[in-house]
């Protein structure tokens, strides 16, 4: 890594997402899925199983008011929000117990950090109350020592950090800083942050390599990351060692888990595989290649990029550059999603990426954005961004439907209903999306990304303003004390011109911008007086910018035939389309039931036109291709001699992979075989 | 059904097979299995978990002594066994408690049902001398009342058939009857055959449609066509109605497994699904899709059949057209597999049927054959033939390495042993066969169907022989109470001339003699005055046979290329090859890495030659075929732009499927893609 180069992602209150695509997605995000999420998680979904998050916040704010003699009952404000009337709930009626996962405390800090985030872009002071007030219970429900898990202050804290591999209670803390800390940057309002660094006090109190600390690390990972985002906004260097230790802990022999559950422990290599769900396999500094639970895979990667970035470290720099070239090169799906198996949710071996049974999590897409804007941050290498843009838009904005109601946690490349509804091999494939998940963890991954996406679009240094994914925007940077405002317009995904304003006073500023992966040649017009260089895919523009100047990058898009290494059995004789960043689909709705039975023709003849999908236009895809003929017997023979197969010509309708299945359940493929391999 | 039509399996008592194929499986049965499999059921296998089967019997036996206060303590005998000394066990060292699965005991019935037919092929007095030995074990365990299942004599006869579902008491019943017949006709000795009346009768007191009596079915089958066994050899009408009772019962509502389990009932169609593993999701005669655990299902089936045929049912047997129609039509892989996934052991959906996770089991194509058989004994269609000609000679003999030593459970039809050793999906896929199972079906039902092979390829009725496999062997029917003797010369599987004589005196027979599917024009030579007629598959040979008559029948053989209906998503664009009945398969071993990215030429250019897997002579098959050229940066990149693939002109070499993972382990498929699909 060359350390000057380092960038960090602007403040979303030093920027404004204009766009239409984006505008509209954030929309859903603050009308659709902010206000059913607080109403999930105070129980007051109609028909969906209770989250008890709240629940469970209040009944340990109670306990605590009556351990400590003090304060009056909690009272609970009364409001309502979008419809929703939020009636207050008497403290009698709360039951003294725990309910739901273990980690449903982050069903709200997910939500207040998707909160945090809208705030930035829509203001919106109704929501903004209900935040507050949420909050309140939450820091009400906090301990004197700080500690902040409703699940052992209901249960008894004696059991506080004895189950790190199960519980959660770190990945609960992780959240609770990502939450407040992004709750703090949008409002400056610190409470939920003071109650963050109270946690987190805590966890350095009790964590760490000093004797007599306990040298455990987290099962599911998170707070890695969280914390030097606490770190980067408090300053405070414990909590950047705390992380470090928990890097550097992990998979380091004996086990720890091996300690904490003696009773599970196994010999040898099978040992070994148990851990390797939680990446504990080994130390993360030898490790090179990606297993696992794949959300917990990169969330670590995350942190592992964070701490090489802040500490320079080269060696765990390397490793990360290990495993993403692991993780890209050998288990990723086109889509940018990851995870190939639903057993553990988890990276399966190299190649082994199947269509029809894929987990592909929303989370792990969300995970793997996260990881590569921390790689870009060390380093503007735009593989990395070119890997954000294609986990964007395919495999997580597949997660959510069109209208934001309804959502995938398993995003597969191949769906064929009756398999997910016959095939118990297939039943964690849904062929339709899902309203809500009694493990919530995708929808307020979504919401938190959406809100935030502008913090992955760019990202800045000292003297340059790096520009990762195109969308409409208005950037203020600070160079030499002088502000640069730089607006952007532009159709993405669908059309690759954009058009680029800046405003300044005479300030020497570099505009890096990123030549996306599947452009070929892009053309550059009305700059002047710019030095212009081309380096790892990003174009630097370096020049002393000038009252107001506008200029225009085209990347002109093609319909695009894609192929797998052969070495993806699955996928071998087959082809995918692509147009600019948006991996292409056929449903049965456009194209007929027995959608195997179709062949994509190499001489594609491609148009694109506009259309609909419900009610969001997109651009389509047609090309040419053949369908086979079922010979007369179909049904009667179920193996024949083997004849020349009949087909006729027909033209394949494709459409975005992330719009598929907003039209009721049917057949779905992104592979498809290519006439003449 | 035409009732005139009907036959019966020629008794092994009047048959010698000789053939040179089938000589050797019968040795390797005798030589290898039975003793081992002997060893095995009393725990004298090193390094194997103990069956305890023989121990539970020899506990039931002496708690039944001190029970009934008389006799002396039950003295094993000592003698050797094929170099095994089979030391008498103290009664003072049983430990009064069972061990092992509920259907521990019919270790000991497929046993000894084995070693029936294979003295009827070899006489062998020293195997006899074990057989007798065991037998009197395991009569001196049956208790006063008749019942014989050690579990609950060990246990507690209060639970006698409290779980039907689950318990396997009336599937260790069959096999108790079906190894008692087998033993009895070989040997005409009838201690066990009355220790399995007894049992029977136990049940028909126990179980019936009057009042009082329980409603229940076996949630294994098997007893259904065992029963019709015995009520074939001893003339019981009881035996007969019990079995039809079962049939009957079973699927009607309420249903009794819910009565049984109440605490686990379940909603309205979730119900039925879980019934359907049993095969009990509705009455038989409304079924017509084959559900649940394939080898229930066809043991089932073959129970129908039997009934249909001997109370001559039409409506039952309609029943089994359908579901035979659905099976061979719908859910059977080109091997004669059926159960296309692991979990429940069961039939998927329809044309589901994946290769690289199939189950197939060993035990499911042996029932299939068992179902074929019984078809073939109501109508002689020679469509049921081929189906068990395939099975035999792919699906089942893949279960038994060429050693006799080692089997397969599991008969998948492509396998990659990464994925069998890293994808907890394919756990169930092992890439070598195993040496014994804890759950020991397949092995000693491979026994048993070996051992009595000539039922299945001959049956009978007053004037007509059939002929439905060909092998060498030796033949006497009676006709009109002459002796006719029918020897057939035969190199099956791998050359389909076939040479037959027949020695009679004056005597009028039909030789009904089978065209396989697979041979397009056959010719017959040297028949003198006969009336031929074809129908159904067979060639009926009409005549006066006197003193010895020769004559060939010549079913040219050549290498076949198969598709699959287009329906099956798993090998659309690609073809297996076939010679005969036999399938062939490509192994790594003589084709290199990567067996998906070859593909067989349409033109094939196959040819024949005779080869050798470890010492077995097999016929090996070549053809043309290309292998893809892995692009440079196979490694580097996983997506890129589509080219024309680059491959280069290859020989394919072919083996015969049931003798892949002979030589160790590698990859194996039988699909391979299709040059110019």
């Amino acid at each position: 890594m060359e350390k000057e180069k380092f960038s960090y992602p602007v403040s979303l209150r030093r920027m404004q997402i204009t766009d239409k695509f984006w505008k509209n997605e954030m929309e859903l995000v603050r009308t659709e899925v902010i206000p059913y999420q607080w109403n999930a998680l105070n129980d007051k979904v109609e028909g969906a199983a209770p989250s008890y998050c709240m629940h469970n916040f209040k009944v340990a704010a109670e306990m605590n008011r009556q351990k400590r003699k003090q304060g009056a009952a909690y009272k609970e404000p009364s409001y309502t929000y979008r419809g929703f009337e939020m009636l207050p709930e008497d403290p009698e009626n709360l039951k003294d117990e725990f309910y739901g996962y273990v980690f449903q405390d982050t069903d709200f800090s997910k939500w207040v950090e998707a909160v945090g985030y809208s705030l930035t872009q829509h203001p919106d002071p109704d929501l903004e109350k209900v935040a507050d007030a949420a909050i309140d219970i939450v820091c009400a429900a906090q301990q004197e020592d700080g500690y902040l898990d409703t699940y052992y202050i209901i249960n008894g804290k004696d059991g506080i950090f004895t189950n790190l591999r199960d519980h959660h209670e770190l990945y609960c803390m992780g959240h609770l800083i990502e939450g407040a800390v992004a709750y703090y940057e949008a409002t400056g309002k610190d409470k939920l942050l003071h109650a963050a660094e109270r946690f987190a006090d805590y966890a350095t109190d009790y964590f760490g390599p000093e004797e007599g600390k306990c040298k455990g690390y987290p099962g599911h990972e998170i707070a890695e990351m969280a914390l030097v985002r606490l770190y980067e906004v408090t300053g405070e260097q414990k909590y950047l060692d705390l992380s470090r230790f928990f890097i550097d802990e992990r998979g380091t022999k004996p086990y720890y888990f091996d300690k904490e559950h003696p009773e599970t422990v196994k010999k040898g290599h099978e040992n070994e595989l148990r851990y390797s769900y939680h990446q504990a396999h080994l130390p993360v500094r030898q490790q090179d290649e990606a297993f696992g639970h794949a959300v917990r895979a990169v969330y670590l990667y995350s942190g592992m990029a964070d701490i090489a970035r802040i500490t320079k470290d080269e060696e765990l720099y390397q490793a990360c550059v290990r495993l993403w070239n692991n993780v890209t090169k050998k288990k990723m799906y086109i889509t940018g999603g990851i995870g190939a198996t639903h057993l553990g949710e988890a990276f399966s071996f190299p190649y082994d990426l199947p269509n029809d049974t894929a987990y592909a999590e929303t989370c792990a897409s969300i995970g793997l954005m996260f990881w590569a804007r921390r790689m870009l941050e060390i380093v503007p290498d735009a593989k990395y961004a070119d890997i954000m843009e294609r986990a964007l838009y395919n495999g997580v904005l597949s997660g959510m439907a069109l209208d934001g109601k309804s959502f995938f946690y398993v995003n597969p490349l191949e769906v064929l209903p009756e398999a997910c509804h016959k095939d118990e091999r297939k039943f964690h494939v849904k062929p339709v999306r899902q309203k809500w998940f009694g493990c919530a963890c995708c929808p307020p991954n979504l919401a938190r990304l959406i809100s935030s996406i502008g913090s992955y679009a760019f990202t800045e240094n000292e003297d340059t303003l790096f520009v990762h994914l195109y969308m409409g925007s208005n950037v203020e940077k600070t160079v030499n004390g002088k502000t640069v405002n730089v607006q952007m317009e532009s159709d993405m995904p669908w059309e690759g011109n954009i058009k680029i304003r800046v405003q300044a006073e005479n300030a020497k500023m570099t505009l890096a911008l990123r030549i996306p992966g599947w452009c070929k040649n892009y053309k550059i017009s009305g700059i002047e007086d710019a030095a212009q260089e081309e380096k790892d895919g990003y174009l630097y523009l370096k020049k002393v910018w000038n009252r107001e100047e506008t200029f225009c990058i085209d990347f002109p898009m093609e319909v695009q035939m894609f192929a797998a290494s052969e070495r993806v059995r699955e996928d071998i004789g087959k082809a995918a389309i692509m147009r600019g960043p948006v991996v292409y689909c056929l449903e049965e709705k456009d194209n007929g039931k027995n959608l195997h039975e179709l062949l994509v023709d190499t001489d594609m003849h491609a148009s694109v036109s506009e259309g609909k999908i419900c009610d969001t236009v997109v651009k389509m895809v047609e090309t040419d291709g053949w369908r086979l003929t079922e010979s007369g017997d179909a049904e009667e023979t179920l193996y024949h001699m083997y004849q020349k197969p009949q087909k006729q010509k027909v033209r394949l309708h494709y459409i975005p992979y992330y719009t598929w299945a907003n039209r009721g359940e049917n057949e779905m493929q992104v592979w498809t075989r290519v006439q003449n391999p």
